[in-house]
């Protein structure tokens, strides 16, 4: 039998406060989305103005960085053409997002979620997942690594 | 032009409060997710240990309440086989839902939004979601008719 | 943090053996599926013979069983027109399959995967479904209950 | 009459073992599919600790191997920008990968099915499918050409 480390939905909502915090400091209002380490959702937030294309899309970088254990600009730069992962970002019945604002959350070296930001730029939104992550550090006291 | 009249983040909140109250005093973990008047998510949780096959059955509630403008429950029995809505339940891709548990949120007549709770029978989903609307309407002091 | 507990591929693999054994018991090729607690697929055999259009209703059989922690039976009842969960049979994308020969994998009270059967009549399909969680239990000497 | 000669459901074991061998060589845990001529999925495997998002493009890439008789790493090169096969990519619903990793099984110069390997990098995931039908030739005594 494995034995299996996922995020509550306590944890998850401090990540969606970190996101939430970043997001009101850029005075960019942001769809986020954490799903836990199997890639279904957990908690989401559209932050009052945020883009209706970007629901579906923070929910699938949240899907993508917890199911792939990639930041998904990490495959924004793999999937390019001419490199040998071009067309990864089509699987997965299109929800494989290939654009920064998608991390895995890591704690004790293993993989317990994934958040997915959009609204912003990729580098904004990627901004804010980070900004994220840290708050969530912080907050509960994890470290990533083991 | 249209003046419309939408849930903002922090009400949506209210509603996904007033639903985790009722599931926890039921002692059943659910899915809610609620929706703009325009049928868009604005918030979800999935309280833990919720079934992950109640994520998008939530939100396909909530989608149908706001969009079509009634509870889920009352297209439980237009759809039925020989009645003229038969059929409903297979449009919007698969996304009407005709389940109970959804619920248009209606303030001053106008319709703000819905909230779609699944993870329980039909019957306590349904409970579930007319408590979220009693408590919003305690919290806000909104009143649904004009 | 949640604790989660799931089937390892070696403890799937002696769900397909009993699933095997039994299908050649009643002379019957089946496609058998298995997913973890989450609904990800874990592992899959198609028995020489076996129909295809079994291979995906296999794989939903598990992924229901799993996520709606039920068989997949009960909703074969619990859905029929008049009842007041008809519809969820299109719901998750055409995933939830409420024909009988799903079952939720239970280790000590808690779901840790389910496995999917199809080939034969559904009646079918659930007692090689049975067969093989009885022959889990007995080769690993789980219990289902705490 | 066409007389078709296909992997049988033991052979394709064949596959998934040489696969998972080279897998744990390498100390990555893989997602492994095989399919038959026709591109019908015969068995699965996730080895413990494999990506999620690699299930469906372990399927897929044994599909397009199979079906359109060519590793999938060929299409890689002939879908990119510019060349006449451009979009390739896309079509099937979205299931044709031109990701390496993928291998169609030849054998007395037919095609008796494919494999799909995916979790790894594209040049990871192909070195495994290689091990693999490498394997199942010693394994079987088989002869890729006529």
């Amino acid at each position: 039998m494995l034995n299996i480390r996922r995020l509550s939905l306590d944890e998850a909502k401090i990540l969606i406060d970190g996101a939430t915090k970043k997001s009101q400091e850029m005075n960019i209002p942001m769809c986020i989305a954490v799903t836990d380490e199997s890639g279904n959702l957990v908690t989401f937030d559209r932050m009052d103005g945020a883009k209706i294309t970007s629901i579906s899309i923070a929910i699938d970088k949240a899907f993508t960085a917890a199911g792939a254990r990639n930041g998904t600009h990490v495959y924004n730069q793999l999937c390019q053409p001419g490199q040998p992962t071009f067309g990864i970002h089509i699987t997965n019945g299109g929800h494989f997002c290939v654009i920064g604002g998608g991390l895995p959350i890591t704690v004790d070296g293993h993989i317990v979620g994934g958040i997915g930001v959009s609204a912003g730029t990729a580098i904004q939104d990627q901004e804010v997942a980070e900004a994220a992550v840290e708050y969530f550090m912080g907050q509960t006291g994890y470290e990533a690594s083991a």
